[in-house]
C-alpha cells in the first residue's frame, strides 16, 4: 500500500495537541478522519515527526499516512485540504515515500520558534500566538546565556516529568535569541527535543532577560540536572514547530 | 478638558468596523465604553484617523478622546487596556494633545498593508488575515502596474459607491507590491484614501498578477474613471491600517 509524507500547518489553539485523546479534538483525529474519506472509510493511522502539545502551533510539521489506493500526491494534498475543513489544519505538501521511511525516526533535524511579545499592551492581533511579557527583556543577555546550552548534554533539568524518552541526552545545535521590534524571538534546532525542552529553556532564559539571574545561570541549571531549579515552562501558545529535516530532503508536491 | 491621542491595534474580524452601527459591535463602541469608565460614566466620543471597514485590521490606527479629568497618558493607556478586555483591541500608546488637534484632519499620511496568501493550501494560521489566492501571481507585473497609479489623480474608478468624500482627487505616494515567500504584500501610502480605494486597487492589480490583463490596464482603468471597469473589491480581511503620520510626530507614552 502506498505511503505518503504530509507537510502540515496548523493553529494549535482549538486542539488538545497532536495526539488523539479522549478529552477533546486533536490534530491527529482531524487528519485521520479526513484521510478515511480517501481510504474507503477505513481510518488510517497518521503519525507525526513531533507530537506537539495542546496550544502549540505548526508551520512545518511532517506526518505520514498509508492509504489503500495509489493516488497522485497532489490529489492527496487537495483532498485532505477539502476534508479537514473547517478546522485550522492545512496540508501544504504531500509526497510518496518508501514504506521504511518514518516521519518521526527518519527526521534528522527539528526547528522550533518561540515568540514573546514584549510590550505593555496585551496582544490584539497576536493573541494566542505569543507569550506576553510586559517588563523589558534583555534579548542580548538571553542570547549569551543560550549559547551555554549548545552541544550534547543531559537535558534532565529542562525535561517534563511526563517525558517518555529513554535517554535525557540531546544535542542542541542552535538556540538564538533576537529582538525584532516589540518581539523577542527564540529559534531552537536539534535532531530531537525532550518533552517541554524548548518551553523550559525559554522560561529559564526569560529569568535572565528580566535581570533576575545572570547569563551564566541557565548553564548552571543544565549542569545541576534538577528540573525544580529551572525557570517556569513557557506557555504553549508562543511555540511553533517550523520545520523538520530529512536526508534526502522530501520533494513536496 | 484634556484631550488624548491613542495608538491602537485591533483584530477587525469580530467587529462591524470602526464606526458605531446598530447592526453589531464596533471598535469605536468598545473604546467609548472603556473610556466612560475613566470619565465618571459619561460616554465620550472616540474618533479615528481612518474609519476602517468591517473585518479590516489595524496595527497603527490613531484615535482621539476628551476626558473630564486630567490623567497621565500612561494611566489612560493602562486603564483602557484593562477595560477593553476581552475584546481584541489594544492601546499601544497615549499622548496629551492640543484641543485643536484632530486624529482625522491633522493626519498627513496613512499607510495600509494588504496581504495575499498565494499558495494551493488554504491558510490555517493566517485565516482571517489574508486573501487566499491559489493561482500563481506575478508580483513583479503587479508592482510595475501599480507604479502607473502613483501621483495626484481623480480616483473615481477605485471609489466605493458609498464614498462620502467631497472630492475624488487623491495623491498616491506609494504602492509597492512584493513577494515574500508564499505571500504577496501590497503597501499603500497617501495623505488620505477614498472609501475602498486600497481594496479596489488591490483587486485590479490581482487581475494583472493572474495574467488576465496587461500591466498597463490599471492605469487605463484610472484614466477611464469608471468603477465598473475595475477589478473586484479585495476582501477586507487582508487589509491592515499600519500607521498614521502627523507633523510634528506624536510622542507616545
Amino acid at each position: 500500500m502506498p505511503c505518503y509524507a504530509l507537510l502540515l500547518e496548523y493553529d494549535g489553539a482549538p486542539f488538545v495537541g497532536w495526539q488523539r485523546q479522549e478529552s477533546g479534538l486533536s490534530v491527529q483525529q482531524v487528519l485521520e478522519e479526513a484521510a478515511a474519506r480517501l481510504n474507503g472509510g477505513a481510518l488510517p493511522l497518521v503519525s507525526a515527526a513531533g507530537r506537539t502539545d495542546a496550544g502549540v502551533h505548526a508551520e512545518g510539521q511532517v506526518a505520514q499516512v498509508t492509504l489503500v489506493a495509489a493516488l497522485p500526491p497532489e490529489r492527496v494534498r487537495e483532498a485532505l485540504n477539502f476534508h479537514t475543513r473547517p478546522h485550522p489544519v492545512a496540508v501544504l505538501g504531500a509526497a510518496v515515500v518508501d514504506a521504511a521511511w518514518s516521519a518521526r525516526f527518519s527526521a534528522i533535524g527539528r526547528a522550533y520558534r518561540y515568540r514573546i511579545l514584549n510590550r505593555r499592551a496585551r496582544p490584539a492581533l497576536d493573541a494566542g500566538r505569543v507569550w506576553h511579557i510586559q517588563r523589558p527583556l534583555d534579548a542580548a543577555a538571553m542570547h549569551a546565556a543560550a549559547q551555554g546550552l549548545l552541544g550534547r548534554h543531559d537535558f534532565s533539568a529542562f525535561r517534563a516529568a511526563a517525558c517518555q524518552a529513554k535517554s535525557p541526552l540531546r544535542t542542541l545545535d542552535r538556540l538564538d535569541v533576537s529582538r525584532l521590534g516589540e518581539e523577542v524571538v527564540i529559534v531552537a534546532e536539534a535532531r530531537s527535543f525532550l518533552h517541554h525542552q524548548v518551553r523550559n529553556m525559554v522560561g529559564t532564559l526569560v529569568e535572565v532577560g528580566l535581570g533576575r539571574r545572570p547569563a551564566s545561570w541557565p548553564r548552571a541549571v543544565l549542569d545541576g540536572g534538577d528540573r525544580t531549579r529551572a525557570g517556569q515552562t513557557a506557555p504553549a501558545e508562543g511555540l511553533s514547530l517550523t520545520g523538520v529535516r530529512y536526508d534526502p530532503p522530501i520533494a513536496w508536491a
